[in-house]
C-alpha cells in the first residue's frame, strides 16, 4: 500500500494527529480519571459540535429532502425481538481463553497476531526490512515477547499469508483448526488457549424488578424501525415506497477493542430503512437526478481476481450493466458519496466495495459499502445492503402482526393455491396460549410445502410442522383440525412483504476519518496543524480577536458575537493574553475556518479584519459587509476566493 | 384541586387527548407487536420532531447564548464510579414481594393504592360520592377485586389521610411500619406481602468478554461530566465560572412504571452543570438581564404550613430576600422559566417549588423544581440544585485526580495548618498497589482530624485512619511513615473544588406537559382536536394543501416545498383525496401552524392563501409575499395578528 498522506501531499503521522485531538478535546477516553475502559470514548466540545453539525446536515440531506419519517426508538431491547431478529444466536464474536492467565482474546485477532508475528520473525532471519506498523508495535513492546528471528520454509509463508488475507472469513470451526494446525499460543505466555466459543456481542440486562424479563442494549437502531412499520404506512396514507430512519446510540461488547473511535462498545448510528415494493425491479423516481455521480466501485469479481482496484464509473451505468443490484439501492449510493463529499471526505480516500457472497447475510439480495482511507486502512463506514424482506418475514412470523402491505388491485387476479383452512373450535383448545404461534406458522407455510403436506395428510391422516418455541419444535396436526386443498382465489387486494434498503451510517467512524482527512500542517511549520473542515461542520465558524485586552475592544466583541449568533452563525471570542498568531494557530487546530481581528481602526470606523483559515490571506471591509461575507461563505454561497477578489486585501498585520 | 383546563377554558379530557396522540404517532409504547414492555415508549415522526425542536431551542437557549462546553459522554459507566458517586448504594426504590404469586409492588405505590381504596370504601358507606381518577378505575376493574363499602373511624380516616399526605417522606422501614400496622395486603389477592427491601433503579450489565468488569446504564449524565471537569477547565484555558452541557439518554429501571410518558425507564435529558467559586456569594455577571422575571413561587416554608399557595414574585426580590439561596441558582431558575415559556408552556400552569429539607440530599444548598400541571397533578419536569462541591469531592478523593481549580492569589496568604508528610520510600513498598489510594485518603483529612490524629501519633506512635476499599477500611500508620506538624505555609496559589448548580431538564415530562398544555378542541365541533405549538416547536411548520389531485398544482407545490426547504423551514405536502378543511384538521392535530392552500387561482395569477391553525383565518397574497410572511412568523418576527393586518383577508373558500 501506498503510504497514506494529506490533501497536501504531506505523510499522515497518526501520533501527531491524535495528541492534537487530545489536546483540543475532540475526544479522549471515557472514566480516565478511574483508569478508562476500552472501547468507550467521550466527546468534548469541539468533537460534540462536530458530531452535531454531522448529523444536522444528515437529517438535511436524507431525512427533509426525501420526507423520511424520523422516529426515536428505544435501546432497551427484550429477549424475544433480538430472537427473533437472528441476532441471539448469530451476533457474536469467536473468543479463546489462555485457562493459566484467565487472559481473553478475539480468536481471529490472535491468529492474525501471532501468524504476522512469524511473518516477521521470517523476514528478520531473511535479512528483509520489517515494515513497522508503531501502534501495534508499541502495544507488543509492552506485552509481547520479542519477535523470534525464525526463517520459515516459503510455502509456509505463503500459507500465512493465505490465512490473513482471508481471516474475516473464517467461523469457530475454521479458527479452531487454525488454532490448531499452527499452534497458536498466548504471544505474552507462550501458553496454550482454549478452543474458540462464540461470544454474544450484545450487553445483557434485566428489565423490571423481576428477573424473568431479560433484555439488551440494541445493537442498531433498524429492529424498533422495523417493528413500528405497519404504524408508519399508516401515518405516510398507505403510500409506497417510503423510508424510516432513525439517529441514536447502538450498542456492541467488543472483546477487546483497539482502533481507537473505528471500534467501540457504544456508538451513534443513523439508519435508514427505505420500504420498497419487490416487484418491478426496485425503480427509485428520482434516480435521474443522480445517474450521473460517478462512483469509484470494487466490485465482488475483481476482489475476487485478487485485486482491489477500484473502477469509476456512472451509478447510471452500474445498474444498467447489473453491477449494482437496482435502482433503489444506486440512488442511494450516489446520495451517501454526495453526503460524504458535502461534510468534507476526500474524494481520492473513498470507494464503495460489494460485499462478497460469504460475507454478506443469506437474505441479502445486495451489499456495498461506502469505505475511507484512513491510516487504519480502509474503513467501512456506511454499509448499503438490501436485507430483501427478512425481517418483517420474520416478526410477522412470529407474531401474527400484518407488516405488510394491501393494495387494491386495478384489476382482480385469479389465483390457484393450495389454501389451509383451520377449524377453530378445537384448535384454540388444543394449543391453547401457543395457539397464535402455531397459526402463525401455518400461515407462513409455503405453496410448495402445502402441497407436499396436503398429500401427506391425505396419506397419513395428520402431518408435523415445525414451529418453534413451542413444545419440541414440532407440532402434530390432524385431519380434525386442518384441511388443506387448492383453490381458486379472486383477488382483489394485493397483499405483499416490501424489501428493505438499508443505508447505514456509522457516524463515530465517519467522523474520525473525516478527521485524518481534514488534517495537514503549515509547511513551514509542522507542528502547526490544520483542520480544514468545511465552514458547514466546523465546530465553530468565526473565531473573533481582539487585538488585546483594551476595554474598547470589549463592546465590539460582543455587537459582532450577538449579530453572529442572531444570523445563527456559532462563534466565539479568545481574548486571552496570547499573541494574535498563537491564537489564530490554537483555532486552525479546531478547524475554525474564519477570523475577525478586532484592532484599534475597528474602534475608530468600524472596519473588521476577516482571516481565512486555510491561505491564512486577510480581508479588510466594514462591520456589514464582514458580516454578510461569513453569511454567505458559511451557507456555501461563496467561496473564500470569490470573498478575497472583491474585498480589500490586508497585509498590516503581524500574525506571530 | 380546580378542574383542569385548556387555555380555551375546556375541561382536559385526558383519554380524549391520548386517543389524538396515537393516532398521529406523537408516541406509542414501543415493541407492541410483541406485546410491550412496560415504561418503554417510541417517538414516531411528529413527537421525534417536536423532541428534535425542543432540543435544538434548549441548545440555542443555554448552550449558545451562555457559551457552555457541550459534552457527549458514555452511557455505559463502570461500577466503581457510581460507587463513588453514591448511586449503587442509594439510588433504589422499595419493593415487596407477594410470595405466593411472587407479584413485585413498589412499597409506596402499593401502601398508597390499598389507603386509597379503603377511603373510597368508606366514603361509599357514608354515601358520599366517590371522585373517580378514571385511569386508575379502569386499571382497577380489570385487575383489583371491588372496593369494599366498609365506614372507618373518623380518627382512622385522617391517619390514612396524613400517611398519604407524606407518603413520598417513608423509608424502607417506614414503610415496613406501615405495611404492619394497616395490614397492607396484596388488593388482587388480600394475600400478605413480604416487608420491603431495596431494590436498586440501574440498569446492570457486564462489561467486556469477562465477567469481572460490572457496569450500569447511567442515571443521569452529570457524572460524565463531573470526571471530565480538569479537561474542561483546561479547554476554558482555566477560567471560572464555566459551565458543560450534555444532552443525552439516561436510564432508570422503575419498579412498575405508570402515567405514560412521566414515569419512563429510558428517558432524554439535558442537564448543565455550572463550576462556580463557593467564595463571594456564586454572584451571576448576568443576573441583572433577568432580576425582573417573575416567577411563582411555593416555598419550603409555606408547604410546611401545609400550603400550596405559589407567591409571584420578581428573581431579584427572590434572592436579596434569601429565599433562593444565591445569584446563580436565581439565574438559572428564571432562565428555566425563560425557555419554557418559548417552547409553549402554560404561564398558568408553571410553578417552582422548593425541595423540603428531608428531600434534598445531604449535601446540596438548596434545591427547586420547575413543576408543570398536568392531568396527572404537578410534575416535576426541570430539577434546579445547587449540588455544592459534593460530586467533584468524591471523585477527587477515591481516585486522587486534582479536580480543582488552581488560582494565583492577587496577595499571597499565611496558612497556620496542619501539615502531613509521608515517608514515600518506605510507603510505596507497604501499600503497594493500593498507595495512591491511601495518600488521596490522607490527603482528604480534615484540619481538625489531622490536629487529633497528631496528638495520637504523638501519644501512641501510631493512628489508624478510614480508607474505603483498601483491606478491611482501616489503615494504620506508624510514626516511620508519617509526620504531622503545625506549620505556616505562604499560599501564593489558592486551590478549591468548585460548587455546582446543577439544571437538569427531563426531556420528555416536558414534551408531554407541552402536549397537554397545547391542546384543546374547535368549540364547534369537540372531536377536532388542536395542538397549538409555536411556530419554533411545531414539528412541522407549513402544510401545503392542493386544492385538488389536479396536473397543474403539482409544480406550484413543488417549487413552494423547495423554497421553503431552502429557507430551513419544515413543510409537507398532502394531496390525498380527502376535502381540504379534512386534511387541515389532520394537521390541526399535528400542530401544523401556517396552510398554504393552492387552487386554479394560484395557477393563474401565482397567489396563495395562508391559513392560521389557531384562528382558522386566511389571508391571500403573492407567493413572495406569502413566503415572506411564513419566515417572519416562524422566526417570531411577526405575530398571525401583525400579518392578518397587514395581507388582505381571504373568506372565499369553504373548508369542510
Amino acid at each position: 500500500m501506498a503510504t497514506l498522506t494529506t490533501k497536501t501531499g504531506q505523510v499522515v503521522d497518526r501520533s501527531i494527529l491524535e495528541s492534537l485531538l487530545r489536546r483540543r478535546l475532540f475526544y479522549f477516553p471515557a472514566f480516565e480519571v478511574y483508569g478508562g475502559v476500552s472501547g468507550l470514548y467521550d466527546y468534548g466540545p469541539p468533537g460534540c459540535a462536530l458530531q452535531a453539525n454531522i448529523i444536522d446536515l444528515w437529517r438535511k440531506h436524507f431525512i427533509l429532502e426525501e420526507d423520511m419519517l424520523e422516529v426515536d426508538t428505544t435501546m432497551l431491547t427484550p429477549h424475544e425481538v433480538l430472537k427473533t431478529s437472528g441476532h441471539v444466536d448469530k451476533f457474536a464474536d469467536w473468543m479463546c481463553k489462555d485457562p493459566k492467565t484467565g487472559e481473553i482474546f478475539r480468536a481471529d485477532h490472535l491468529v492474525e497476531e501471532v501468524l504476522e508475528a512469524r511473518l516477521r520473525g521470517d523476514k528478520e532471519a531473511r535479512g528483509q526490512q520489517v515494515q513497522v506498523d508503531e501502534e501495534k508495535e508499541a502495544k507488543k513492546k509492552k506485552k509481547a515477547k520479542d519477535t523470534k528471528a525464525v526463517k520459515l520454509d516459503d510455502a509456509v509463508v505463503a500459507e500465512y499469508e493465505e490465512v490473513l488475507a482471508q481471516i474475516d472469513n473464517y467461523d469457530g470451526e475454521g479458527l479452531a483448526e487454525l488454532i490448531k494446525k499452527y499452534d497458536i499460543r498466548n504471544p505474552r505466555t507462550d501458553g496454550p488457549v482454549l478452543p474458540p466459543v462464540a461470544f454474544n456481542l450484545m450487553f445483557q440486562t434485566s428489565i423490571g424488578p423481576s428477573s424473568n424479563m431479560p433484555g439488551y442494549l440494541r445493537p442498531e437502531t433498524a429492529q424498533g424501525q422495523f417493528l413500528s412499520f405497519q404504524k408508519l404506512l399508516d401515518f405516510n396514507q398507505q403510500q409506497m415506497p417510503f423510508a424510516s430512519a432513525s439517529i441514536g446510540k447502538s450498542f456492541r461488547n467488543e472483546i477487546s477493542p483497539r482502533s481507537g473511535l473505528l471500534r467501540v462498545r457504544e456508538f451513534l448510528m443513523a439508519e435508514i430503512e427505505h420500504f420498497v415494493d419487490p416487484e418491478g425491479g426496485k425503480k427509485h423516481p428520482r434516480f435521474h437526478e443522480v445517474q450521473d455521480e460517478v462512483l469509484s466501485l470494487l466490485s465482488r469479481d475483481v476482489q475476487l481476481s485478487g485485486s482491489t482496484q477500484t473502477e469509476d464509473m456512472t451509478i447510471g451505468k452500474a445498474v444498467s450493466t447489473g453491477l449494482v443490484d437496482n435502482e433503489t439501492l444506486g440512488y442511494f449510493l450516489a446520495r451517501i458519496q454526495m453526503f460524504l463529499l458535502k461534510i468534507g471526505v476526500d474524494r481520492s480516500k473513498l470507494r464503495f466495495r460489494q460485499h462478497m457472497l460469504n460475507e454478506m447475510a443469506h437474505y441479502a439480495a445486495d451489499c456495498w459499502d461506502a469505505e475511507l482511507l484512513t491510516s487504519y486502512g480502509w474503513i467501512e463506514c456506511v454499509g448499503c445492503a438490501d436485507r430483501s424482506a427478512y425481517d418483517l418475514t420474520v416478526h410477522k412470523n412470529k407474531t401474527g402482526a400484518p407488516l405488510v402491505v394491501r393494495e387494491t388491485r386495478a384489476e382482480p387476479l385469479k389465483v390457484e393455491e393450495w389454501q389451509i383452512d383451520i377449524d377453530k373450535k378445537k384448535f384454540g383448545p388444543r394449543f391453547k396460549k401457543d395457539g397464535k404461534t402455531v397459526e402463525a406458522a401455518i400461515e407462513a407455510l409455503s405453496q410448495d410445502l402445502r402441497e407436499k403436506l396436503a398429500l401427506d395428510l391425505e396419506k397419513d391422516g395428520k402431518i408435523e410442522i415445525d414451529v418453534e418455541g413451542v413444545g419440541s419444535g414440532k407440532v402434530e396436526l390432524d385431519k380434525d383440525l386442518i384441511k388443506i386443498e387448492k383453490r381458486t382465489r379472486i383477488e382483489h387486494v394485493r397483499e405483499y412483504t416490501p424489501n428493505v434498503i438499508e443505508p447505514s451510517f456509522g457516524i463515530g467512524r465517519i467522523l474520525y476519518s473525516l478527521l485524518e482527512h481534514s488534517y495537514w500542517s503549515r509547511p513551514e511549520d509542522e507542528a502547526r496543524g490544520v483542520l480544514s473542515f468545511p465552514p458547514a461542520v466546523a465546530p465553530t465558524k468565526v473565531l473573533l480577536v481582539p487585538l488585546s485586552n483594551h476595554e474598547s475592544f470589549r463592546p465590539l466583541c460582543q455587537r459582532l458575537s450577538m449579530k453572529l449568533r442572531r444570523a445563527g452563525i456559532a462563534s466565539k471570542v479568545d481574548d486571552s493574553s496570547a499573541s494574535i498568531g498563537k491564537r489564530y494557530a490554537r483555532n486552525d487546530e479546531l478547524g475554525t475556518p474564519f477570523g475577525i481581528t478586532v484592532d484599534f481602526q475597528s474602534v475608530k470606523d468600524n472596519t473588521f479584519t476577516l482571516r481565512d483559515r486555510d491561505t491564512t490571506k486577510q480581508v479588510r471591509a466594514s462591520e456589514e459587509e464582514i458580516l454578510q461575507a461569513i453569511k454567505s461563505l458559511v451557507d456555501g454561497e461563496e467561496t473564500w476566493e470569490d470573498v478575497r477578489k472583491r474585498l480589500p486585501e490586508f497585509t498590516g498585520q503581524e500574525l506571530d
